[in-house]
């Protein structure tokens, strides 16, 4: 038997860490919705008596055999500044599968696919999936380091899309732009020093997959993303104040997009 | 010497509460933002050795004399789980001016207001307040009860909009809404069920003075807001699904209006 090459070792490695990984999610619409949604790997369920009265529809579809907890002592490890009114529930971060698979066109509308350049503040992903889910995104793509985890907060913020709308974390970004645009896919990067604006490079592009890439709030998009990128465009402000939050950003241009 | 009616009484009582009513910001950036906007009442600077050399030259040009203090027990009093960076300012409420001259035309565009109904979280209020800035809004108009006061939180997310943005607080939205009507704005009011969109709802509006009108999530506006409305219409969405958190609601509603 040969022996496995270094780096075939040390990408099982990273599957099998991927895999392990667990995230507590809390909050009673977090986990309602975590318990309804067929697709979540659930590993324990945390409840006060309080909350299993209010989640007993879902508890029982689910299947899951709660533990009872004592509210003065809640014992699911989540940050103790975390209002989780008595529920927590562990589960595996969702497998939406690959890039090409989950941005593919239904045939419906034309794809609109969001990527987030190391937007690492789970409150922006958060609202951000909320927003995608909205303006019927196929995906929002971050990166696998130097993004949101899947976590509580994220979850608490999505008010329910993170169960919903497919959120992808890939190892580098530039790949994922270029395996889009192979797909058929425009990829229009946001930039505030852009000279065109976003909706008039928007509308050429009626009918086509799109693709909007976001940075981080401060740095903007890296070099290497911004090269990667068919246009730059930029929101056109009233002011010469001020600059958009990175949610408030998404929002404006999946609306953009759609319209 | 003939008494005081017992509501000019009330009203002066008011007047001086609102007056007394002091607000604590903190963060390097909103109690530097505080220190070098003029129209600041400005009253404790509460600072560690080291935020003190940060802030040095704003400092310097308050002409404040600030109070040194250990980091290990920070005495400004602010919610303990804050960042605060090692600053802190005790500040009034900034006074904007009554409606009727804040959102007043300058000639230069068609004035745009945006009122809240209600809108009681405060890092949606501060993210409001950042897009009405970059979108050029005369003025954000909240409820004196019932709304996000100005708080350190807000003035974070605000992100230096709170010193800039004219944030008004009202005792009867319907009122301020009739006032503005009575000055020629078209009082556009955002509503999920609407049968109108919001984009065909402004396009022959054109140059003329808007209003836009948002409700706190879950309940949305209330009867007598949406009566006094002109209009109301909705951000048209491709999924059936969730819903679009307030602060990015407005953001999509001052981009679609400048647009």
């Amino acid at each position: 038997m040969t022996k496995k090459p270094k780096w075939v070792v040390e990408k099982e490695r990273g599957k099998r860490a991927a895999a392990a990984e667990t995230v507590w999610l809390f909050g009673l619409h977090a986990v309602r919705d975590a318990l309804e949604n067929p697709a979540r790997t659930r590993l324990r369920l945390v409840v006060t008596k309080n909350a299993a009265d209010k989640l007993a529809d879902a508890i029982a579809a689910s299947g899951m055999e709660p533990e009872l907890a004592d509210p003065r002592k809640f014992p699911a490890p989540i940050d103790p500044g975390s209002v989780h009114q008595g529920a927590a529930l562990e589960v595996k971060a969702l497998d939406w599968g690959p890039v090409a698979e989950v941005c593919l066109g239904d045939g419906d509308s034309a794809p609109l696919v969001v990527l987030l350049d190391r937007v690492s503040d789970p409150h922006n992903v958060g609202a951000i999936l909320r927003s995608a889910e909205v303006f019927g995104a196929r995906a929002v793509i971050g990166m696998r380091h130097h993004a949101a985890p899947e976590t509580g907060a994220l979850a608490k913020t999505a008010s329910g899309a993170l169960e919903r709308q497919p959120y992808l974390r890939v190892t580098n970004l530039a790949d994922a732009m270029r395996e889009l645009k192979d797909m058929g896919f425009t990829l229009i990067g946001l930039a505030g020093e852009a000279e065109a604006d976003l909706a008039s490079t928007i509308a050429p592009l009626k009918g086509r997959a799109i693709a909007l890439v976001l940075g981080a709030e401060g740095p903007g998009l890296r070099e290497k993303t911004r090269e990667t990128c068919d246009h730059l465009a930029k929101i056109p402000f009233a002011s010469d104040f001020g600059s958009l939050n990175v949610s408030n950003a998404a929002a404006v241009a999946l609306y953009a997009a759609r319209n």
